[in-house]
């Protein structure tokens, strides 16, 4: 799935196009159109976007800065379905049901966006079918990435979730440094867990783990996989 | 979520709304103009649609009959992403990221389809916006449905995937009877395993439970849930 050819770097083959299909940020054309008709707004990390319940009447296109979608069970539990891009578009599926949202939206770092009401939103995809073919790859990409969430969940270790999820954020968001790859986001153990399925201390004993094998060592809150070769051989 | 009137009978709320929007059956002019571009097929129960590495080049549209849409792991446990309708359009979304099957795809009982190819499919869609419309609301449907699945393994007890999964089923095929509602599709336990995100052994075992507690009862491979009420409770 994924090739390593030397301890710290990434090649990454056909699943890299197929994850660069899911970020599948606007083109300059498609940003501009939308920036006619949105209003901007800033989020500090750790604040609420939206909230699951509240009325789905905005999609919001990510300026800059990481976003989290999840879920709260009835027992409180937080449940990951996803990080959106800087670029991408989010909140579209309630939109396009007409139903209230199912999901919350964090900020997991400082975040601008840009705020479209439905109703603009919808104008502008009957004007430019291209923006309406844009939102149906973007979700096709985001059930494609969901189902392999499920595969995940029931076919893998939280082991190989969590290499997998440190890998995918290599790709996301990684910067290719000389001793390795460093994910530059602070997410705690707790958001971490959330993001995998499991729980908080299962992340901290695997994260210790990997730190005893010399695969991800912490620079502050943000994490270096200094040999993603290794990590890998947790994901199979 | 779901609102039990008496022991026989099941009445859903918001939760229906959802969930009819979740079939989204195509209207008669949809299905008349995806007529004139399409080819049928017949399935027999059992039978593979198309497997993941097929390219994705083909939109199917279910007349008649159930189908079942899931993974294969590499150590060959299978995993259920979701059961197709009558009505409803399949394969869309390798086919509009243009990319290979990730899924398998097979008929849970006999199933008629309608075959339509890519092209065509695209074509259509440039020239009906209410078709485009209605492939955007599929796929929001699905993404939100595949996130619930996600949510219901991390959250929720085999037992409540199990009971949740029954009430589904009734709610999408069930046909209500003087003494309860009838569940017409014979499914193993094995494929029920697949598609609850569990083993045989536990299916069998909490079958075996809800048999004892007169909630449900066996009509050759056909299932009635006598007491959805009772159901219900193994849900929360």
């Amino acid at each position: 799935m994924i090739n390593c050819t030397n301890k710290n770097t990434l090649n990454l083959n056909a699943d890299k196009k197929s994850s660069l299909k899911s970020s599948l940020g606007l083109n300059s054309m498609e940003s501009m159109i939308i920036k006619g008709v949105g209003y901007k707004e800033h989020y500090h990390k750790g604040q609420v976007i939206f909230a699951a319940g509240d009325k789905g009447d905005h999609v919001y296109l990510i300026e800059s800065g990481w976003v989290k979608v999840y879920r709260i069970s009835a027992e409180g539990r937080n449940v990951s379905v996803g990080i959106r891009n800087p670029g991408e578009l989010m909140g579209l599926a309630d939109v396009m049901l007409g139903e209230d949202r199912k999901c919350f939206s964090g900020a997991i770092s400082s975040v601008s966006l840009l705020v479209i009401p439905e109703q603009e939103f919808k104008k502008l995809m009957d004007r430019h079918p291209t923006l309406a073919k844009k939102v149906i790859k973007l979700l096709s990409a985001r059930l494609c990435e969901a189902e392999t969430l499920v595969q995940g969940l029931v076919c893998r270790e939280a082991s190989s979730r969590l290499a997998l999820f440190l890998m995918n954020l290599c790709e996301k968001m990684g910067e290719q440094t000389q001793n390795g790859i460093r994910i530059n986001l602070h997410l705690t153990h707790e958001e971490i867990a959330n993001m995998v399925g499991t729980t908080r201390q299962t992340v901290t004993s695997l994260i210790n783990i990997f730190k005893q094998e010399n695969i991800v060592i912490y620079e502050g809150r943000a994490i270096r996989i200094i040999h993603p070769d290794k990590l890998l051989n947790w994901v199979i």
